[in-house]
């Protein structure tokens, strides 16, 4: 971390919340006026001036770009934006067998990008792979290395963003890891560790669907199932550090066992291992997740039943979150879309059927998040923290 | 309403974002100090000094009050205040065999209360009813009453607030009544129509638990299963006017039928209607609500098994609503919590079966809300449409 760097994290950590309402903006809506700013962040133009100011002398803001002409009497408005490598950050979105990592400016965009396998999922190993994940990106970005300002870590489960401490995560096989603390230490950098969907549904927020969007959800499928909401401007933490557990809504049979050991979760019926499962029972012998899909595409029937009951659990789950909260959109994301032609049918179905009244008005969209998507959502939850 | 309660009233309505976020904290925590209301609007403390003015000028806010010694150096400091008769407005919650009405000042104070009952759940009758009660109120009130701003009406069902219109109220019968058109004509008085549920949530927002709690929502129990939900600072409202729908979970077995034609919903099994229906069933003859809670508590296993299932079902319910949001408290009310001996412990069985890691540290309060909290409820959004 170079000088200048040092200067702009710490103007950013230093910022009134009124100023670091003016950067979110900026950062987010580049290029944008005075004005607009003012109006979305309800402040005075002058609190605006004044809060802009500093952010171009550190080098965080340009104020010298060409005034566009506003179709309007009265002189042309001049915009502000951000200085997109003014700062850039890393993200890591750690699975059960491999890292994957990226490095993005101020706006998200990916700069440097890179896969490495896990060879185990034990803490210390874990941790190891990602100091030299991060070390390797920064020596990959060049000069723009010494511009990391934060690094962002994503993993499934139970997260504790203040303490840093993955308190349970199943997929991983952790519990109470200190990894914020201990990644800090050893990237001699802050360390920001946050919940994977949640992480996801921040980048969304900010970089993505929510510039456009008042409120919406993420639902994620696949080895897990999990969700992210974006209402009333923010994403939701949960209050304890835990919220858009949508995998554990009771809404199976309570003979279905979950992994996380309670009795009818969403995840113990449409989880890849619960397919998996399923489909190995009906034919007797163990039968990947591949071939599972193969086999249903193929119709067999044991297969398209077990898909099947999956899509409507799924969709039965989407509803309930739909009737709860009401937003505009849902996305639905997450490798398990990989096979979503053998889920959408019942998926939909059930969703009509339980949607109520005009809630059932969202949007139901799928989208394949790629693993880099998710690494992105973990660099964005490190942009956002600079602010916050 | 006089020429003072109209300037009031357009003061408030031409308020800026950030005048109207000023008042608003003003009216939640008088007596407060300007420092304080800019540090909790993130505004300048110029800016507040701005927004205050004009709010004096017209009567809203009191700036005379005593200084009050902050036990530090310096001057001490003097707080603001709302001026709480500067306004009052009427609340009138409407059922399906009556009305229950009040009049507030501006911090939500009852100042006057009545209960109508309607002999017809008919729309125009309802309505002349409305009409009725207001005009009562208002004499009630004496001196008061030309100081009245607006009439808040909540009622159950799929409200579209912004049009006024009720889309759709299994309790009352309704489909697509303009109720808010034909009350504002009938009253010369701006009416704001709110589902009932959301009111309750609003009116806990501004002037009760809200005040001290970052998250919270509402569960209530009876006739109909409702919940408000307070989150990132608002109340959740809906892209399309619908959420909290926590009734129509399908956490129940599909072949319970609900009154609002879908199949497993959480109303099939733990509303008063289906709790009446079930015991009834099972002693072969008419049982109405009274006698079925006193045979559970008498121990008639048939009653006591209704009212479990019931509780188990609630439980589940509020586990997914913990597990989708992880709010910091949840209030279970409603007229059905005049049973909750009967339902309790079921429900706190399987809310601690299925609330996920951290989310279950969720504390779960029961708290008997009469009718009249219910028309508070109606009262604190027309106060809160005000500024908004």
């Amino acid at each position: 971390m170079d000088d200048e760097t040092r200067a702009r994290t710490a103007l950013l950590r230093s910022s009134s919340d009124a100023a670091a309402r003016v950067f979110g903006t900026i950062l987010t809506r580049s290029p944008i006026s005075r004005i607009e700013v003012a109006r979305r962040t309800g402040l005075s133009q002058a609190a605006v001036t004044k809060a802009v100011a500093p952010l171009v002398a550190a080098g965080l803001v340009d104020d010298s770009l060409e005034a566009t002409p506003t179709g309007l009497p009265g002189r042309p408005v001049s915009p502000v934006a951000v200085v997109p490598e003014a700062l850039v950050v890393a993200g890591v979105k750690v699975n059960a067998d491999e890292l994957v990592g990226v490095v993005t400016d101020l706006t998200d965009r990916v700069v440097a990008a890179e896969r490495v396998p896990l060879a185990s999922a034990e803490p210390a190993a874990v941790i190891d792979a990602i100091a030299g994940l991060c070390a390797h990106l920064q020596t990959a970005i060049g000069r723009l290395g010494s511009r990391m300002a934060r690094v962002g870590v994503a993993v499934s489960g139970d997260v504790d963003t203040a303490s840093g401490v993955v308190r349970d995560s199943v997929l991983m096989g952790w519990r109470d890891v200190g990894l914020g603390a201990a990644l800090s230490a050893r990237l001699s950098q802050e360390v920001l560790v946050e919940n994977d969907v949640r992480a996801l549904t921040i980048g969304e927020h900010w970089f993505g669907v929510g510039l456009g969007t008042a409120s919406f959800a993420i639902v994620t499928i696949g080895r897990g199932i999990g969700s992210g909401l974006h209402l009333n401007g923010e994403v939701v933490a949960g209050a304890y550090g835990v919220a858009g557990e949508i995998g554990h809504l009771p809404l199976a049979a309570p003979d279905r066992l979950c992994a996380c050991g309670r009795r009818g979760c969403v995840e113990a019926v449409a989880a890849t291992g619960a397919i998996v499962e399923a489909v190995s029972a009906a034919h007797g012998r163990p039968v990947p997740i591949e071939e599972a899909v193969a086999l249903g595409r193929a119709g067999d029937p044991a297969a398209v039943a077990v898909f099947a009951e999956a899509g409507r659990v799924i969709g039965a789950a989407i509803a309930s979150l739909v009737n709860l909260v009401g937003p505009e959109l849902v996305i639905i994301g997450g490798e398990g879309v990989a096979a979503i032609d053998l889920l959408e049918g019942a998926l939909r179905t059930s969703y009509a059927e339980h949607a109520f009244g005009s809630a059932g008005r969202c949007r139901i969209e799928v989208r394949p998040h790629t693993f880099e998507d998710w690494a992105r959502g973990a660099a964005a939850s490190a942009i956002r923290s600079l602010l916050v």
